[in-house]
């Protein structure tokens, strides 16, 4: 592990840094051509590199691989987004209808991030008033996967429409994990600034979330 | 909003992000000296640009100011390390009572992020089977202002030794706001590569939780 002064970034690299941001995207229309020999290993990398509660490293990540496996997560998707459509009424169900929210499909990688909420690491250091901080852990270090992937060029879509328990049991995965994000990872096939919610009418981005109250 | 190309990040640009990615640290020890005008504002517009479930952006965010307000939640942090501690026992009980696990004092700037988890923003999407995602959105809120800030030299540190309902309670937030992080923000006192816990022996990176499943 390195030591020594940290390094000291240039106003090039945070313009660039905040443009990654900007242009970060859930990205749900892949082009089908694999990633490049290595890729993935290297973004793995990079998310084992995310804070995490204790030094817990509480992630773990299933390779979605076999035809069998992707199909039954493909269907548990549709059956969970039919029962999403089923709450809205009206105009906005058929908003819903028409939104693309998944790259399923398409993808050439589906990888699956569980948190091992069994896990003895860290020694619940940081754990006992907010347990939560386990699963915030691989959260973060989802997100860095993202962010390391926009700056390969490659898109990210994270899908929710699933019910955890069923993927972890398509996926035989040890007992204590819990899923966290079920990621859908390729090139993106549009280049898009706009998130694809705002584009399609159904949420804007609302100044007031930034608001910041004073105690 | 820009439209256009998505912009393209050389390899210089992503050196450097696996640099802040490694660097990044949990910062406990700060100097007093306080953030530079307008800084935070800055770091505040970066973690808008975090990704949210149905675009809900329910992150809200609270500076907590005031010599009382502060006191307040040092003197919660202080119950619920010394609660922590009597966890412990053996030669693992003196080493957590020798680690720093918070800046509280030092740092200049205390901000406190919450999940409004009232929020009607978003209409749902994404969150019937995994209602998780709303508060998965404010981690990725708090991660992305971690990474800008550390792009900037400034250093964060993110304490959870605290109840989080008392801490709601001393800030006096709106019905349905929980707290997700309460975070210490200001300029490092010393630069570590090397992860805080790892160095005082609590916990090492374990290269097994870069395992990966296949399935």
């Amino acid at each position: 592990m390195t030591t020594g002064p940290a390094p000291a970034f240039d106003a090039g690299f945070r313009r660039n840094f905040a443009a990654l941001l900007a242009w970060r995207r859930d990205v749900r229309r892949f082009r089908p051509d694999p990633l490049a020999a290595g890729q993935l290993d290297r973004l793995l990398d990079f998310a084992c590199l995310a804070p995490s509660v204790g030094l817990s490293q509480p992630w773990r990540f299933v390779l979605v691989e076999t035809a069998q496996a992707r199909a039954g997560v493909i269907s548990e998707f549709e059956a969970a987004n039919a029962r999403a459509l089923a709450d809205y009424s009206g105009d906005r169900a058929s908003l819903y209808a028409r939104l693309k929210l998944a790259g399923l499909r398409e993808a050439p990688v589906h990888l699956a991030v569980f948190c091992d909420e069994a896990t003895g690491q860290g020694h619940g250091l940081g754990r006992r008033t907010m347990p939560e901080m386990l699963v915030y852990s691989v959260v973060t270090a989802v997100h860095t996967l993202w962010l390391a992937a926009r700056a390969e060029g490659i898109g990210v879509g994270w899908v929710s429409i699933l019910d955890p328990q069923a993927v972890a049991t398509i996926l035989a995965v040890p007992p204590g994990w819990r899923l966290v994000a079920y990621l859908c990872i390729g090139h993106p096939a549009e280049d898009l600034a706009e998130p694809e919610l705002a584009r399609a009418g159904w949420q804007e981005r609302e100044s007031r979330c930034r608001e910041v109250l004073r105690r």
